[in-house]
């Protein structure tokens, strides 16, 4: 098949571009390397040293044999270009990983709250409007979050993007005729940060489309990436994915390990009390070829997987973390909006079905990541940790007392 | 009070604006007069002459003694001039119409489209960020359809905008536990159109806000407008509002008066079983002040409120116009993706217990409608009734046999 990968530069499109092409796919990676000037913007690097597109490509080339091709080119501002490479391409598939995607960031200020609005939302619209004008037949796999999910949290398990739900007919006076009505509805959403809101834009846009126009989208409702490595980007070093271990970018798994590397204390939000949900890396390339080889039909319904493998409480894993690593828990002030504590049991059955042999917390892995970070310590900029991107003026930063001056 | 009127040279802001002027509010409007640039775009115009900004606001100021603020100014691209403003005037409220409202433009073409979503979108969120920004207590009045709601088509009575949903508390095999959880939910969203969508991605804006900033929002998912003369607008020719006829922005039934008072068959699309919500115009205003009345308190969710004051299938308005006007009915294609029939029963008690009076359908008062459309019926283009912009490659222009070269 020829693949676009939408996002194929960032932390997840760059190994799963690499995984479609070893499977023997033809792939193309569409980037703007927005991801590299938020780093530049930050004064923050990836802690491990990754390459420029073009090195990263070559070495691909060198060690595999393999060509990848690449676009620099703005999804969310450039449709005519996107569209032109549409035509050109004629791809069968595209994964769309490109969207400003962490939530603190999304919370940094007035401005970084309407890039994230509008670089989403355009990205996901420009690509679902080029490829109706386009009149070809791609199938879309995007990559949502877990985080859309809102009431789930509150003790239901949550479905795979659908909820069932019966209600009484009635007439235009209320009153309940003897009809019970069978209705499928998006499951209601509630998401905790601007990032996560435009991916439930995104969801309305990708029901809107596959009803109006029959386009076959696959939305994976994503946890939380752990890990940085997969098969693919161990072959060579020039190879390597990023980590992102600061305030904005850094997920809490890698970020308590990076933490743990550089003898920092592993920073806890608020109580952590938070469940979230997760998979390693190396799962997260298996799903997004799984959900490739398993498209919707035209006129389906938007297909709806949950991307995930486990979910943990946040304290428990700063537990094991520090059991493993011998490091110090500190808790900090939550600079975000939330519940203190949540629940969340969540489906991932159709994965689990269509063959996915989950990768789950292990000490051993856990190790491997924290060797990972503690091999590139030296490149650290300790002042970048602290989460200081707050959500309304009632939330203060995550800077723990024992490092605060 | 002090009010922004976003929009406020629009069909409903203008009148809208006078109205609260009258009731002795500062008002000021702020439009970017799109809506005239579209005009010019689809060489259209509204059938009565309507007036330059600064004319209207100068009629105003003569007749009434009232003076009326205008900024020239483009919510969705000038974010920085509209937190200028904000500071400036220190609005106690503003209602919000600025957006591109018509369903057939917003299908007309890949561009439309993608102008739809992001002007709206982008618009709705300045709005909102502007406001946490500024740190202001502004309470936001916006103008939502009707249309955003799905599923109560088929049967269900739609509240006015949430949906009480119970489900079983499960544990993470999915086993239920004997709890019972209650949760209220958005109403889940159906959207026709990408205009509508763009009311289903303003509706999940407005949570968010509502939840992480505490911002005073009332949204008000309003049914089609028909009449056009307000007790304001009346007042004074020069203050004449805004007639749509074309097939993008004339909505069904001020078509069907303005076409019988141009001896234009009344075109139905497809069976006309489509079932609808309307309000007249001199309604729309009164509900406008009733909300801005009774805003929410700071934390409170959103407040919906269904501005609608009857249903009615079109095919039956259609007989009814054409029974008082003796105007001949002309089926034609439908150009959207729809339901054939449907029905729609819709909660509107809010603004009833609020003291609303509706005006309901009657001959004297469409009578009044057509009349003023035979008066400017020399100024009506008929090339420009059919509606032509098609929801996809399987739907056909709206055009009469009798009519068509
Ligand atoms: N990393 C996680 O833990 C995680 C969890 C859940 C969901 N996701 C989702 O997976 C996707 C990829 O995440 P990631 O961690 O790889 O993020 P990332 O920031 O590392 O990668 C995103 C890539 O998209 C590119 N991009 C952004 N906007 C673009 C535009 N307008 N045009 C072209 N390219 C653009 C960036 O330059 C970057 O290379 C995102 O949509 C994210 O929301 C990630
Ligand atoms: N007319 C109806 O029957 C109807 C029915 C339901 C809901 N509504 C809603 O009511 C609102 C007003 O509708 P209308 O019929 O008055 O439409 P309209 O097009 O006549 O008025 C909208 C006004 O907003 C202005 N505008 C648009 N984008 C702007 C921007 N980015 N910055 C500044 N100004 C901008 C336009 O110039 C125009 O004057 C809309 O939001 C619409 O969706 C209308």
């Amino acid at each position: 098949m020829r693949i676009l990968v939408l996002g194929g530069d960032g932390f997840c499109g760059w190994p799963a571009a690499l995984h479609l092409s070893q499977a023997g796919h033809e792939v193309v990676i569409v980037d703007n390397l927005s991801r590299r000037r938020i780093d530049e913007e930050l004064g923050t690097e990836s802690l491990t040293p990754i390459r420029t597109p073009q090195e990263r490509i070559a070495a691909w080339q060198e060690v595999t044999g393999r060509a990848l091709g690449f676009r620099d080119l703005d999804l969310a501002q450039d449709y005519e270009g996107f569209l032109a490479l549409l035509r050109e391409l004629r791809p069968d598939a595209l994964v769309h990983f490109a969207e400003q995607r962490a939530a603190p960031y999304s919370m940094k200020s007035p401005a970084h709250k309407r890039y994230t609005v509008d670089n989403n939302v355009n990205a996901t619209h420009n690509v679902l409007a080029a490829i109706v004008e386009s009149g070809l037949d791609v199938h879309v796999v995007h990559l949502g979050t877990m985080g859309v999910y809102g009431y789930g949290t509150a003790g239901m398990r949550i479905p795979e993007g659908y909820l069932d739900v019966k209600a009484h007919a009635e007439d235009a006076d209320g009153t309940r005729t003897g009809e019970l009505i069978d209705q499928t509805i998006l499951y209601p959403s509630n998401p905790g940060s601007v990032y996560h809101m435009t991916k439930v834009l995104d969801q309305h846009l990708f029901a809107f489309y596959a009803k109006n126009d029959r386009l076959r989208i696959t939305d994976l409702h994503q946890g939380i990436i752990w890990g940085t490595h997969t098969q693919e980007t161990e072959l060579d070093e020039r190879l390597v994915n990023r980590f992102d271990y600061d305030g904005d970018y850094g997920t809490v798994l890698n970020r308590f390990l990076m933490q743990a590397a550089v003898g920092y204390p592993l920073t806890v939000h608020g109580t952590g009390g938070q469940t979230r949900a997760f998979i390693h890396i190396r799962d997260m390339v298996r799903c997004i070829r799984i959900a490739i080889d398993n498209p919707p039909a035209a006129g389906d319904r938007v297909k709806i997987f949950n991307q995930l493998t486990e979910t943990h409480r946040v304290r428990d894993l700063a537990a094991l973390v520090a059991e493993i690593s011998g490091a110090r828990v500190e808790t900090v002030p939550n600079p975000r909006q939330e519940s203190a504590e949540n629940d969340l049991f969540a489906a991932n059955e159709t994965f689990l079905d269509l063959g996915l042999e989950p990768t789950t917390l292990s000490a051993g892995l856990l190790t491997e990541v924290e060797e990972t970070a503690r091999r590139w310590a030296h490149r650290a900029d300790l002042e970048k940790i602290p989460a200081t991107s707050l959500w309304n003026d009632r939330t203060r930063p995550g800077v723990p007392k024992s490092v605060s001056p």
